[in-house]
């Protein structure tokens, strides 16, 4: 099997011809400082590089051996630990942070691209980089300067890795429900006591220090608020002191990402330090939370990538039976690539991964717009981010296990072995479905709050102007066009009939969201597509127009229906799905 | 959580109500002298207290010990030739033999059951049966009357196990590559040398004998014939003899099934005997093999009620979040149960899992006359045994992977621990898209062969009786039977489609030749619940036909649409699967 390339020409093609960096950084000066579009290639470059040189070859292991929770601590899998500390002073756990603060802030257009990357050589060595990054940006949006300067340049070294502590026994999509105390000290800081499970990341053997986001309730108080609690104190000056209370219960035994810790934590009197307003925790810890979202819909993404590549090698390499009508060379037996069967399945993976990459970098644009622009374009990023965020989490790691899947489907026998390495991607990407809020928490945000709470405001104006967009459109079929809008058209439409009935019908929002959420998707696949072939055509190379001319074709002609069928799903509304008695299930 | 039980009741209604049992076993004079509705009742009562108490209790150990190759001998997990022993004395294995020779005698339609029972216990476990109630069957149809005497009653009693080996490195779905040899010798038997992968069963301490159908060449010929090869020779009398030869060379690390041996087999100059025609050994091996088709297709069927069970009752035990609207009991939280989105996902999972066990029971009702009945019923019947066996196999499995799949999503964060056991099931039951022909080749065997190979006549055939009882229905909306009916008139008219085409196409089966089976799954499934709907409205348990009514209303309204998208997809041809370079893959 050949080893992980990550596909290069694709992503500069997006950041280039499709999203226009170049133009959208050149306007953003806090991005324009630190770079432009040479220097965004040759930190993908790289990026390419340590993903298959380092990180890919540590997989396969990982699996195998797993964490091993011994004598109180995690030990992490042969190889973990080099491997962190290279990737950590290649500066990629710090790769957007603050440069102020020791990070080297380049935009999340760019940031996406690696992660992918990182993802689809071995999910889960990248969450423990990904669960830092995304500590450092909560603390630096919502941290007191003092704690900002304190743990940042550490985080973003990669020094200490960072933890997001949420979930109770008893607390998991519904947070209401959390035990666990914090008692102000009389020097400003908390007192915290309980516990806390699947903690990604809540303990291991990586980095001297973890630095962990916990939820927890003040005396007397039903708000949540948010507390950083370092695994190690810190002393004014920097340095380590003694342990702090935090320590590790077990660790959990799961269907895949065995090389990645998920810990019951204890914290037992830990010292740990207000972020942001006391009973205003969610609030902060959703800005951790919104950019993990996302970065698990790359790890869905990551994993179609990786799935593709090995599928389609193996189809290539892989000789059985003639072509249907005789062998094009001849031969007595075929690479079963020949097969309709076959192709239908790569083209069904390779057009979603392509189309989920647009996906990826059009919400990090946003993102970066959000972040350091100005004035109306600012908020209107805003406006989009919280309408992808949902659908960036939920449908590429939906399409991430079916990539996986279907993958594993074109390897036939070999692909339920273990040796292939297939079925560990199918067993990785798993998780991604359900952490960091359930796809079905993700659809029920996106329809309810981000399309019916906004009265389809920000939905409208996101698809009047894609519509424009595709109107624009030189070098792509017409018919196709219209194909295309006119399922925007009845997006709108489906979601209005649910805007209009929320409230007379309060189950419907929830019983249709999946359904709003994967006919939003593919139709946004479709608009990508044809926005992809149309800035294709003027690429360089020949055969990658052609390509997706191709790919562009088996969307609109073989998925693109696919968004009728949720359609109906959606506007055959919660009758069907609330009437059955309780007691009949 | 709590144990398995069997749907009983539901299983009565089919035979009793739905598909007319008592009436067609009365009519088959082999079947009527073994069973009526009493003793067939009888029966499941008992297969689901040893499914319950007997098989449910070694799932989880299997899953964590696995199969042990040591010594060249393959070891099975703890209480597992304990409970085999015990499922083999009961009659099992030979529930559906041949009782002239120690089978029991019973028709497939309770065999069906039985056998979905013992997978929703315990996938791994049930494998080792099925695949010799599979040997036995072939060798009944095809072998001599000495092999048949001298084998088939210790197949039937267990003590003696079957195994199919087919699968060679380079001859997987292609059989023709296979290089296996089989050379005469002086006594009319025959030395058989070569080597297997993927062999279910090849070895393993359940029983002192294993008998294996090997298929291998003849010197000279690229006819493949089958051969009985025992692990342990028998002589005249029976007894055992010294071993033959056939050895064990590894076993694989599967993504599931850890406890069903999947083994590398070697046969040095082993002994083996000839089972039906020289060169003709598929069509024998194809008699197990469309057994085991269906078997395969009710594994996934078993996972599917398993995982329904599992998911319904953590939806109503686990509490979080409150009721769209309001509590319904006017607590703090109420057990997810109550929201849209998990009722969505139980829905689809029990209607799919429903409507599957009619298309096994039917199948079965089909083989059962095809075997025992006469003249042109038993004619008409082996036609629909035809066309029904591939649908089975393939529909069942790929929804009893949705259905693990969709159920540990309702477990959120827990489903993805191994602790809850949904996980397991989930990397049971992925193999059976794979094994016995992935289902890709099922859709090619039921669209090239059985539709376009027939001219549609079986299928036209097939539609045309289930739209005239449909229109006989009388306590079922006529516009619900007016969708169906619809529907099914476009599988006919895309089926002559694709007939029309297939000669200037010869790609086009093989591309769209799963999305026809779909298409045809998805009216078929509706069909099916017209008609159980109907049935139900006479049941005595008044709870047992509102629930019908319930889950039929939401299988035409929510599922049934899924049928357009994949004929849409037949529609759409095969010239954006086909046009794609190789080279651009």
């Amino acid at each position: 099997m050949n080893p992980y390339q990550a596909p290069l020409a694709e992503m500069k093609f997006l950041l280039d011809k499709v999203f226009d960096a170049p133009q959208t950084w050149a306007s953003l000066p806090a991005i324009a400082e630190h770079v432009d579009m040479d220097t965004a290639v040759a930190i993908m470059d790289e990026a390419d590089k340590i993903s298959r040189e380092l990180l890919h070859p540590i997989n396969r292991n990982g699996d195998e051996q797993g964490v091993v929770h011994q004598d109180d601590k995690v030990i992490t899998p042969d190889g973990y630990k080099e491997a962190y500390n290279q990737y950590a002073e290649g500066g990629w756990v710090g790769l957007c942070g603050d440069p102020e603060l020791g990070g080297m802030g380049m935009p999340k257009m760019l940031g996406v691209l690696v992660d992918e990357m990182a993802y689809s050589a071995c999910n889960a060595f990248t969450l423990y980089g990904s669960l830092t990054a995304g500590a450092a940006l909560c603390i630096n949006a919502h941290g007191s300067e003092a704690l900002k300067e304190k743990y940042l340049p550490q985080l973003y070294s990669g020094e200490w890795a960072g933890a997001m502590d949420m979930t109770e026994p008893q607390a998991g999509s519904d947070l209401r429900g959390i035990r666990t105390k914090a008692v102000p000290l009389d020097d400003g800081s908390y007192s915290i006591t309980g516990s806390k499970i699947f903690i990604t990341g809540g303990d291991h053997d990586l980095t001297e220090n973890i630095i962990h986001l916990v939820l927890a309730k003040l005396p007397g108080s039903k708000g949540i608020s948010l507390f950083l609690v370092p695994k190690i104190k810190v002393d004014d000056t920097g340095n380590l002191g003694e342990s702090n209370g935090v320590t590790v219960g077990s660790i959990e035994h799961k269907m895949g990402l065995k090389a990645s810790s998920t810990c019951v934590m204890n914290y037992d009197e830990a010292q740990g330090y207000l972020i942001g307003k006391p009973n205003r925790g969610l609030v902060c810890m959703f800005t951790m939370m919104n950019y993990e979202r996302l970065a698990i819909g790359i790890q869905g993404l990551g994993t179609s990538q990786a799935a593709y590549q090995m599928a389609a090698d193996y189809a290539k390499e892989r000789v059985q039976g003639i072509a249907a009508g005789g062998s094009p060379t001849g031969a007595d037996s075929d690479p079963i690539i020949v097969h309709g069967d076959v192709r239908r399945m790569l083209l069904n993976i390779r057009v979603l991964t392509e189309a989920g990459r647009a996906l990826s970098v059009l919400t990090a644009k946003q993102l970066d717009i959000a972040k350091y622009g100005e004035g109306e374009a600012k908020a209107k990023a805003s406006r989009y981010v919280g309408l992808l965020t949902p659908v960036a989490k939920a449908f590429l790691s939906d399409r991430g296990l079916d990539a996986a899947i279907t993958a594993q489907q074109v390897f036939g026998g070999h692909g339920y072995i273990r040796e292939t390495g297939i079925e560990q991607l199918v067993r990785d990407t798993r998780i991604a479905q359900i952490y960091e809020g359930t796809n079905g928490i993700q659809a029920i945000d996106f329809l309810g709050r981000k399309v019916a709470g906004d009265n389809l405001a920000a939905l409208t104006e996101f698809v009047n102007e894609s519509i424009a967009k595709l109107a624009d459109l030189q070098h792509v079929d017409a018919e196709q066009i219209a194909k295309v809008t006119g399922l925007f058209e009845k997006i709108l439409t489906a979601g209005a009939v649910v805007n209009d009935n929320k409230l007379t019908s309060p189950a419907l929002i929830n019983s249709v969201a999946v359904d709003f959420l994967d006919a939003f998707g593919h139709v946004l696949y479709g608009y990508f597509w044809l926005i992809m072939s149309d800035a294709a055509v003027s690429h360089s190379d020949e055969d990658f127009s052609s390509q997706k001319r191709y790919l562009s074709d088996f969307y609109i002609n073989k998925m693109l229906p696919k968004a009728e069928y949720h359609l109906a799903q959606v506007l055959a509304g919660d009758e069907t799905v609330m009437t059955m008695p309780e007691s009949l299930f």
